[in-house]
């Protein structure tokens, strides 16, 4: 009782103080302000205490210099200022409809294909509503609900899952029979054997990205080879882990092109300062960057990685998203075994997503990644980290499997399946090939072909006076023309600067994912804010 | 084409070397073994190289000591050596069933509800099924088939999507609606406000732990305050951050109880030895230990944490899993709000998980922290690690809304959803029960009370002869007894070793979760071998 009138007691002292010198305590976001009534609060607090004085030795208030370095020096810019600054517009669209020149904010930052309005595969749906809720499995109205293969699809799936729980927990690489269903997708993909021990099923790519980052670097003398540009869960990732990122430039003038010299020049410079360059970041398809490698370049790239000893980390998340012809995807597994390479010949690490592909299932966090060439005592310490999360979740597990052997010729469902998987591809290279035109008719812009993936990752030649101005608001140039072009239109792309580039160029990385109806807009406004950017700008 | 001959030939000459030095080449798991074998063929490899020597500079093969030392300190007990051997039992029975004195595995190393035969929540899973394939809702068979109030539900959480679109990547705290219906049921369970922006939605609460680690810990001097014994999730992450666990005992004398005495006495040792604390954990209701903290003693906790400036970690996902009359499961932002401390007066982060409570959901991977207390610089930093990761999943983030606003009285499916609620609930304390006493009827046992959780944590005394018999084998003595309770039984318990214990103490950790009707089977195996062992070994 005592101790409670103690507490009421400090309580009213210390809602006093905070009203007395801060009128506004619960709105005030300045963080000196903050900062001090949280002092005095604190001070007039450990003065009311009936038990003991405030210790000299207390720990300081949390504050961001007191934070783990490593998360301050990450950044993560396709969900960063720009992405803020669209939120903030939206907000404003919502409250005051026409407060802005255009109706809506078109996010091409993000590869999020469903947020656009991109509609999930039917099939692949249909199975995951029937695991969730498998008591409607046997019920006579889900004969006209669903498909035949696909109520047939779920309960193969649910007989591979221990007492058909799809709410337990998973082996810690995920559910055995889904990693059988995914090994064998690979199989077919590749002509080579894949082994379901090797599969550790992940929460999208992302973690999987993590935990090797995690394993292999010890300290920032440790590197990753990365592309530049890059995807920036490698810069964010690699930071976060305390690590090096040693950059090897893609080289523009021939579509993004991957140059053995580059490697070794590069490789070369790093160890002469002392870095350990411990594994290559490949992503084929390419990211910002769209380029597909040939399959000649995969073996100049496995013969460069079996030779200096690096770990082949190979992000094929995109290996669906083809849209040319003359080039076709081939994994870095199929092109080492291909060169004779065996299971113990050389560290291999494919990344694949249900994110990406034709069917765009972001929302799902499914992935996985298989792991070749690692000795059993590594491959231990890679179980042990993915034990430590238990498992990915069991819808993007099933869904991983579904992706990896989607609906066969005979099946009921194949001819939907493939009709809806055929037009989200062919209409996503329309997309493209119309973005790719449109922007290398603007004045000052280049843009190489989006072979696969779904980006664009044009050259802007801004005028020095635009480059002054952007100087003049401490932003990097292109970081500030994509903050005028989405103040413009509505359009957020992401500056070039988060993904990396040759120094002294500027890109911005566009998706090509909005909707195809809205496409002929989206380039007339672009045409429009950079023909009257560039007027305004023009040296 | 010369290149590709090349190949051909290396590829020739590595088989040859493979097959002449290890005819086991590709089934061999012997570390040396392999060893020698991969540097052999790489040596040939690189003379049989047409375009350049293997280069002195070339980074060492990847062994686990070139590994994160990090990595290679991490533990993880509920997952480890024990379970290991179980599964290596399971497959011996399914291939040769009858092969040992026992006729199934019976996991009760995790609390992974489902696994052993608990049913989801009809409710749940319906709305899960609904949002899943939302394409089936205006159909009439749906009406047969899903309840009228899981129809209403999936359409008020699809409009609260943008796009309706569940396969899209959310806010990276989560979908605001979402947040909305979690705050509100929080605001329910509390009497306090909870807002939105507070909360972040994570893919069960392990990654939100991680999260903070990685957010808190610098260096090996960073201290995070855990209780012994604990959850290994904590000592795991420590790990993994590079942080120090700094042990705080729990006392089994009085029922587990959390002594700010120990706390003092534990904190002022880790000071002088130069450890800066940054943050206490507290696990309640108690994991391993099942006790439920009385709310005096948390206001204490939060008195303390005040003082001391420690960031207050509050594991809360067992708040729906209480067992006894006399205890409330009460939020350390209930009890800090009621002394009186406000939004900005502590740092406080409580997690939640959809895996624990009635529900089981483990396999959905949902679940949140509640983040208050800290000074929007800090709070943007935590929300740039949550987009590192783009977001949680979203059926779990669906569930985890779900789980914080369940039918209420007057919906259609309430009924049925609190007749599957209390009738799990009763029977985990009717099992809880059962498995306490008959724990306590075992020679030289002695186990606390399961007044929360889903845990018992009996402490055994051991004879010295099986003590000095553990040693010889190089065991734990628990660790030792677990394993020849398994070999008996085919029960699995984790050894009191993996969670801490007072030196020179024992004990194991077993869940209550196995299904009712096979808890007679488990009391008279388990006091059957416990007599046998005991006979073996009394001094």
């Amino acid at each position: 009782m005592r101790k409670f009138v103690a507490h009421r007691a400090k309580a009213l002292i210390k809602h006093a103080t905070a009203s007395i010198f801060n009128p506004h305590h619960h709105l005030s976001s300045s963080s000196n302000h903050y900062y001090y009534t949280f002092r005095l609060a604190r001070f007039l607090t450990s003065i009311a205490s009936d038990t003991s004085m405030a210790s000299d030795k207390s720990t300081p208030p949390l504050t961001v210099d007191s934070l783990n370095p490593k998360v301050l020096k990450c950044e993560y810019a396709v969900r960063g200022e720009i992405v803020s600054l669209a939120q903030k517009l939206q907000q404003d669209l919502q409250a005051n409809p026409g407060s802005h020149p255009f109706e809506e904010i078109i996010y091409c930052n993000i590869g999020n294909p469903q947020s656009l309005g991109q509609q999930p595969i039917t099939f692949f749906r249909e199975v995951l509503a029937l695991c969730d809720h498998p008591t409607i499995l046997d019920r006579s109205e889900t004969q006209g609900l669903f498909s035949a293969d696909s109520i047939e699809r779920a309960w193969q799936i649910l007989d591979q899952i221990p007492g058909r729980a799809t709410g337990a927990y998973s082996h810690s690489q995920g559910n055995k029979g889904l990693r059988d269903s995914i090994a064998a997708g690979i199989e077919a993909r590749d002509g080579f054997p894949a082994d379901p021990n090797d599969l550790f099923l992940t929460d999208g790519a992302s973690p999987a990205v993590h935990m090797m980052m995690q394993l292999l670097i010890r300290s920032e003398q440790d590197g990753i080879f990365c592309p530049i540009p890059q995807y920036p869960l490698y810069s964010a990732s690699i930071a976060l882990h305390g690590g090096t990122l040693v950059p090897y430039y893609l080289d523009e003038a021939t579509g993004w092109g991957l140059e053995i010299s580059e490697l070794k020049k590069q490789l070369e410079a790093a160890r002469q300062k002392g870095i350990t360059v411990r594994a290559l970041v490949v992503i084929n398809p390419g990211n910002p960057t769209g380029q597909v490698l040939a399959e000649e370049n995969q073996r100049d790239i496995v013969e460069f990685c079996k030779k200096e000893g690096l770990v082949l980390l190979a992000d094929e998340v995109y290996q669906e998203n083809i849209y040319v012809p003359e080039k076709q995807f081939h994994s870095f597994k199929k092109v080492s075994r291909s060169m004779g390479y065996g299971d113990k010949d050389i560290p291999l690490v494919s990344f694949q997503s249900v994110s990406k592909g034709y069917h765009g299932e972001c929302g799902k966090r499914g992935g996985y990644m298989e792991v070749t060439g690692f000795s059993p005592e590594v491959r231990e310490q890679i179980y042990k980290l993915a034990s430590v999360n238990l498992c990915s979740n069991i819808s993007g597990q099933i869904l991983a499997s579904l992706v990896m052997s989607p609906p066969k010729v005979g099946d009921e469902s194949y001819e939907s399946y493939s009709a809806e998987k055929d037009g989200i591809l062919q209409s996503l290279a329309r997309r493209a090939k119309t973005l790719e035109d449109a922007l290398n008719n603007l004045e000052g812009v280049t843009c190489n072909k989006a072979e696969g993936a779904m980006y664009l990752f044009p050259r802007i030649v801004l005028p020095n006076k635009a480059i002054k101005k952007a100087e003049s608001l401490k932003k990097a140039p292109d970081a500030y023309y994509a903050s005028r072009l989405l103040n413009a239109t509505g359009i957020v792309v992401v500056p070039g600067s988060g993904f990396g580039q040759v120094p002294g160029t500027w890109h911005f990385r566009c998706t090509i994912l909005p909707q195809e109806e809205k496409i002929p807009a989206i380039v007339s406004q672009l045409t429009e804010f950079h023909k009257k950017f560039m007027d305004e700008f023009r040296d």
